[in-house]
């Protein structure tokens, strides 16, 4: 097992890495301090790994949320189905709230967690490669809304994260697919050599090599803890993680939640990034070749769904965190390794870029 | 005018106090850091004040969302028509909130500010009395549950607080009564020449009286600053501002949301926690009395509801941010001016309380 810590200050916390850990009731343990413990985590999830988890927090006697599965669920409906357990098992401050699943479950949970009696402490544990490389690093909690996504929200840290890489036995290869696509952009925004590690050894974590598989786990969560403890509540630097994320955004929202997966919609947009990227004159033509090419060998799409017009692209992306008065601010590629900051862009050339890639 | 610092380092921020202040543009303009306004009031306050505040505000043409008024619509739903406006309207993180109206609306908008694409900035504009005192100052907002209030919500702090003492020509006598009761808590729970202050002065409160007004108000922010400064997020002694409060959200979300003011309720909760301090052997007869009779000369219920058994309450009370693993802990008073921390009380001592004051 590594341990990586996350640094901020008083809202420090371990990441746990290795196979074997959802078996360890000292990772738990050592975390939990109250006696009232609520396990988060959906259809999916439960009938793989609630038995382990629930055996090791026997002690606590948990209650359970067991949530449909899917990005469509990220709403303010479901999480309310948290906030009605809480509440009818009478939960304390003092409880605890175990996040067990991937992204989505990650994210509510968390953000269940920072509303309930104005915060209570969580345990993250994440079930997809996604989910272990970035949503449930860095506190950033949330459900989606009809007009955008991860709209409502808060920065809430959890007490720790317990990656567990075991759950590569039962994840499908469409959500391994998409776990890394996140793992290819941190490559792209600050880790040069990474990326050329990832060129080398993408059919070794396509087939589910352990060693392989940690290696980049453990490699995205230190870029990941880097950027977060520089920056928590992303007022610089930690804008650059969301590379095709504006685009990533429009298709998920505009296609309708669920339809695309988060990595899916981020590895298209991240080649639309590079595609505006070289129009700026910042990338080669060679380079954007590469990134495709890394995404297509990961087995993810890169090109846009045919059914969102450049018009409606521009209308879904002028609701984005990263937009300034209205403007559209996107995170560019200065080259392989290095992105901006939130920059505005040149109506035309994003246009350019829509249009390039509708059909 | 005058200005009152609430000390919590970067998240300091001024609460003005004095008449005539909503018409001051410059004390908003000096707050607002970006170029999208939105308003959030409701449908009694709208027509008493919001052509001022958006006179002030003309150059930002803010966008307005008016809410009907009452404790029942301080809901995750009607918390979510605040999302679809900001939504609907592209705002972004740099959009500033401005909370027009009593602690309903202040509890809502702050906490739509606290959530909206993980915080925006938000100025609180107290209208009543009771937002004025209480809740518009500590960062505490949210919203209520059907099985407990105020039970989802996040610290969160304004930029800054706008307290116009002349909304007393305007606010009805119940309203008036009700913020009366947490002037009061003030005095009872850290500040006894002011509860003796309060015992001489009530006729000119009651008679809105503007510089009596004006002291009760500077005097009760006072105290609530220096409890927040030394306790943001109530580990300690802010738990204190507490007092009366869990028999008193038990009356309102048992009597459901809306049929008494929260004033109302914390003046019954706090004669009931006066009771109960009595039967420790901590209060005297005399003392409650004297307590019984200030809320009386406000103008304020002290008995509970018939229609809540004694059971119901312990019922009610069993879900509270106070309490830990299950067990019921309540503020009690030692003398006047001094208030216990959470405390667990034995429960026949409890029930007596309880009973002694069923019909």
């Amino acid at each position: 097992m590594n341990t990586l810590q996350v640094k901020l200050g008083s809202r420090s916390y371990p990441i746990y890495i290795g196979c074997d850990l959802l078996g360890m009731t000292e990772l738990y343990v050592r975390h939990i301090k109250g006696k009232q413990v609520l396990i988060v985590t959906n259809e999916t999830v439960a009938p793989l790994y609630l038995d382990t988890v629930l055996g090791q927090l026997k002690a606590y006697k948990p209650t359970q949320v067991v949530l449909p599965d899917g990005e469509q669920y990220k709403s303010l409906n479901v999480l309310n189905q948290i906030f009605d357990t809480l509440l009818a098992n009478k939960f304390g401050r003092s409880a605890t709230l175990v996040a067990l699943g991937g992204g989505v479950i990650g994210d509510m949970g968390g953000f269940a967690a920072a509303c309930y009696q104005r915060g209570i402490p969580f345990i993250q544990i994440p079930t997809t490669l996604l989910a272990q490389v970035d949503s449930s690093v860095g506190g950033k909690t949330g459900v989606n809304h009809p007009l955008g996504k991860n709209m409502i929200g808060a920065f809430y840290q959890p007490q720790c994260v317990i990656a567990d890489t075991n759950v590569f036995d039962t994840l499908d290869d469409r959500q391994l697919s998409a776990g890394l696509a996140e793992v290819i952009k941190y490559g792209l925004i600050r880790d040069t050599e990474f990326f050329g590690w990832l060129e080398d050894n993408m059919d070794a974590l396509l087939a589910r090599d352990k060693k392989a598989l940690s290696y980049a786990i453990e490699r995205s969560c230190i870029n990941k803890a880097e950027v977060v403890a520089e920056d928590e509540t992303e007022s610089g630097v930690r804008a650059t993680l969301n590379l095709g994320h504006t685009f990533g955004h429009a298709i998920e929202t505009g296609m309708g939640y669920g339809e695309y997966l988060h990595g899916e919609a981020v590895a298209i947009g991240t080649c639309q990034a590079a595609d505006l990227s070289r129009r700026k004159g910042w990338l080669t033509d060679s380079n954007v070749e590469r990134i495709i090419a890394l995404f297509k060998k990961a087995r993810l799409p890169v090109n846009p769904p045919g059914e969102l017009s450049p018009g409606q692209f521009l209308e879904l992306m002028s609701v984005d965190k990263k937009n300034v008065d209205g403007e559209i601010r996107l995170i560019l590629l200065k080259a392989i390794g290095e992105a901006t900051l939130p920059i505005g862009v040149d109506e035309k050339l994003l246009q350019s870029t829509l249009e390039s890639y509708s059909r």
